[in-house]
């Protein structure tokens, strides 16, 4: 029998009406001749309520009784889905991470799979049960205890049970009907994509699409599971929403597949750094341990006259979220004052947006960058720093001009129209 | 190292507040030496509000999945628990029901105790854990499936741990602070009694002085648990609270302990029943049957001339919950249409209530009766329906005079002075 793994998140799962509904997309997959895997997260606004209550009660909190807590948001989930299910004649049972049993490591609030066996869920499919509803988030550690995966574990766990049970196809219920070319809300001729791969929705997730958990779509490309995000809340068929998958299965592809943008960045530059080995690391060591999330970084080979010599220094140029800033300035500040470096001056720029464009075609296609600095500059858009990978070319800019970028990069690489 | 068992009720953990409140009784059993075992119902209102989910889900509802929604409730407040006692530096965890294990039968939200093993938690109390915080009102099936206990279970569960584990008492906080000589709204002069046997208990208990499940005394009883039952909302030692126990501890005992009263009684009587062998279980069968929960019965023999003939003939007269006489007079009236029982009339009376005397020490007295029925005599109460158990003597009377009768015999048998 083919298996097909759904995952419905709270939004989708919000009330008991909500449930009903995702209830019957089910039916129709067990009528269609599929057994059906469902992963269930909490109730939206259950496990907030939950984590509350946890971090009022303990200050610092015993991850294993957070865990234990919070887990149960979706267990209340599991079972008002079978019943439901149950109420449209479909056999279906609920299970918990310890029922299936769901092995992860003892790292609580961050654990990891260790393995699904498949032996408890298969013998009820084998028995006659057409649905087996999972709590989504959870497992259980080797010491027997609960564990939780981290927030928006549900959808990891839905990959991991695809690829645990050879699924068609994991499908993830969700509040939008698929991937964009880029945000809506900024460009009105976004277009819906019909598939993306793997590595493009890395980049759109990590750059602000949130639309799938980064590490569930990681673990959907080393298990090659087929992901599909589609919205819970209209019909739905077998062509609709976004499907994630191999390159291979992706026959014309664009050269730029979406643009992608994070409003609220900063750019740090630390000017006339001395230039030695090791100079990377004793800036970049303090601002890790600081908590900074480094994402693009820029280094200029100059030189200048000290005291008459001429001396090799350099000025190095990063971003991070606009709300590390004061933590990145302490961390520099405290690595100048115990004399790890030495520096002139600190610029910080704290108006600055990132905007993308993403796609494998890039690793074919020359003069992408070309095109995207032309599409800018013909909006008088200045470029502040540039980054680039295999599959994706970003700059800083000016933040208010961040809209005019994003849909004249969408416009120039044609994105709104069907490939 | 000595062990107690704790129990706190809905309200008792009803909100954050009330779980620290707790927690702090818990850390003063500790600092006096014990290992405890804390046994947690859901905070007041989370059962319901699951239950409530469940009904509207499903109404022929499967009862497995009902009980692993329900059991939620208890799993939260046990983790909560755990994380305050570990704020007050009190080595705890909490324990769900598969964990412990709490092996019970399959009879799904109505499980009995199969086996409590120690293994798990002695373990854990050899280690230095001082709290294993159980959730209540839970277990586990040979098959691997929560349980449920039933509404109550929570009390019932505090006297399995306590016998299991040998405990030294078992105390039930609550939202009252003992057990009362009558209910101390009908009679200001109510007094609370420091020791009340088992037997009494079971006997208030199941007359409506609703302070503990009747199926925990029951256990308790038979595996000897000093029971005892004690606010949660005021400060507490070890002299607090009613203490629940096997006679032999009851060193000066009243002949009788207290007054118990049922207010909504309803009295029938079949008039000129055929008296012959089996007529009883004629009439009684399809009273059970119909669910009716008949409580006293009364049997007259008479006789009268049928035709010329005397005729061997009984009214029969039995009281039941007034709301269920609409059921009882349905069932008699098939009864009589099928030709299983003949009677003359049936006479309903639905205003009449049922006040009780209960003590063990009526065993050992003769004259509780007459002295009771002169105490209502005194007062020009009619007394309508006498029944008597071997510790328990009570009476059917107009239910206007219900409060009056109540306060009559707590001042004829002296219960509002120390024994």
């Amino acid at each position: 029998m083919p298996l097909l793994v759904m995952k419905f998140g709270g939004t989708s799962v919000g009330d008991l009406a909500r449930i009903a509904n995702a209830a019957q997309k089910v039916k129709r997959e067990v009528e269609r001749g599929y057994d059906v895997i469902v992963i269930v997260s909490a109730m939206s606004g259950k496990t907030n309520e939950l984590v509350g209550w946890v971090e009022e009660t303990s200050h610092l909190y015993d991850a294993r009784e957070y865990d234990a807590v919070v887990a149960s948001g979706e267990n209340v989930t599991a079972g008002l889905m079978a019943l439901r299910l149950q109420e449209l004649d479909v056999p279906a049972r609920s299970w918990q991470g310890w029922q299936v049993p769901i092995n992860t490591t003892s790292a609580h609030s961050a654990a990891r799979f260790v393995s699904i066996p498949r032996e408890n869920l298969d013998a009820k499919f084998t028995e006659g049960f057409k649905v087996a509803v999972v709590a989504g988030f959870q497992g259980v550690s080797p010491e027997g205890r609960i564990t939780t995966l981290g927030r928006g574990g549900s959808d990891t766990t839905a990959v991991a049970f695809a690829a645990a049970f050879g699924a068609e196809r994991c499908d993830i219920y969700t509040d939008v009907d698929g991937v964009y070319t880029t945000d809506p809300r900024i460009s009105p001729k976004a277009r819906k994509l019909d598939r993306i791969a793997y590595e493009e929705m890395l980049e759109l997730a990590s750059l602000g699409a949130k639309v799938l958990q980064t590490r569930s779509v990681e673990l959907a490309m080393r298990y090659k599971v087929r992901l599909r995000v589609l919205s819970s809340f209209e019909d739905t068929d077998e062509n609709s929403g976004t499907l994630v998958c191999g390159e291979e299965e992706i026959m014309e592809s664009k050269v730029v597949s979406g643009v992608a943008y994070s409003r609220d960045e900063a750019k740090l530059t630390l000017m006339s750094v001395e230039d030695r080995p090791g100079i990377a690391a004793a800036i970049f060591g303090p601002l890790a341990s600081a908590g900074v999330n480094v994402d693009m970084i820029v280094q200029n080979i100059s030189e200048k006259d000290i005291e008459g010599r001429s001396m090799a220094v350099t000025d190095m140029t990063f971003s991070c979220p606009v709300n590390q800033v004061a933590r990145a300035q302490k961390a520099l500040t405290d690595a100048s004052a115990n004399g790890t470096i030495t520096y002139d001056d600190l610029i910080v720029d704290t108006d600055v947006a990132k905007v993308s464009v993403v796609g494998i075609g890039m690793r074919s296609h020359a003069g992408v960058a070309a095109q995207m600095f032309s599409a800018l500059s013909a909006e008088n858009i200045n470029i502040k720093v540039i980054g680039t990978s295999e599959i994706k070319i970003s700059v800083l800019i000016d933040r208010k001009y961040m809209e005019l970028a994003v849909q004249a990069l969408h416009d120039a690489f044609g994105l709104d129209k069907a490939a």
